[in-house]
């Protein structure tokens, strides 16, 4: 998607890691028209699938999620963060290892919300290792949902998660999958594809 | 905001100590539809301010505030909670107590993004005692911003919020305007005023 990979070099910037970071529009100050583009694009891409519900996990899904729900006019479900939950009998829960913050945290949803009858879309701010998006397929499992698809704002492609959701048969749309940096610079996929 | 009090009738649930569920459509599960709806009457209310920028506080409050923000065209910012932050140079912080949680908290504003050029709307799910709010206004007086209005989903009129936002000369707009609970049921204000 140009606008936001034109946004990342505008906007994003490289830090030790192989961090990069997006909070001058995506996961701390937000730009809601650009969410909504994001939410466009796709709704268009997974139009086609039957979607009954949006899956994410708080607080920088959020936005994205909300916006593609609107275009697909589905209810979105955003996982909640804790430390950790005795069991309640109420909520399908995972445990997510975040590996930028070094940390560990169950995420939870109220089973209310998921049932076997629901096609879900997997909607995240970043695909990196993929922990989150591994929390949130077992508690689709968990539920007997079917997963339609993962749809991530910004992937980097050379981290794990990419190969397991397609380990998965997922199908897996991002909308701008970052190849490598170098310093400061940001590649994309789409500079070889274009 | 009567699509909004209907919403809260059908599928609202009043718990012990006058807690108001709304987990089907607000703070767990989220109608993208509704959050338009309630994006729009934020901006219409709220239109003649030169409103810059819109704060909230993660996680319910940023649906509605990105849907606003999308009407207005001005971008969001999420203030994010922490157990505790020790002393950062670049952000501005404030304390918030969760009486439903019983937590202390404390959120926080990268300084980049909120400067005295800002004219700010501060967006929140629920009113109640207004802890969430009111950490906001430190925030906001910390960067020397203006502060134009808060619009708040839900409001409990009889919790001491709505009376610390009046004492403080800021302009207040709920959308459900909650005046008291009897057993399951709800009373909001527009049945007398309608």
């Amino acid at each position: 998607m140009r606008q936001l990979e034109q946004r990342i070099l505008e906007d994003g910037r490289v830090l030790p890691g192989e961090v990069l970071k997006v909070d001058g529009f995506l996961n701390h100050q937000v730009d809601p028209d650009l969410m909504f583009a994001i939410g466009s694009e796709f709704a268009y891409l997974f139009r086609g699938e039957g979607i009954t519900k949006i899956l994410t996990v708080e607080s920088s899904g959020i936005a994205p999620a909300v916006m593609t729900g609107l275009q697909l006019h589905v209810p979105v479900v955003f996982a909640r963060k804790h430390k950790s939950v005795t069991l309640i009998d109420d909520l399908f829960t995972a445990e997510v290892y975040s590996y930028t913050k070094k940390t560990s945290n169950q995420i939870s949803i109220a089973k209310k919300f998921l049932s076997a009858d629901d096609k879900v879309l997997i909607i995240d701010d970043f695909l990196a290792n993929g922990q989150a998006v591994q929390g949130l397929f077992e508690i689709c499992d968990q539920a007997k949902a079917e997963i339609a698809g993962a749809g991530m704002v910004i992937e980097k492609v050379f981290q794990t998660g990419h190969q397991m959701i397609k380990d998965r048969g997922v199908r897996l749309e991002s909308l701008a999958q970052i190849t490598s940096f170098e310093g400061n610079q940001v590649h994309f996929a789409s500079e070889t594809t274009d």
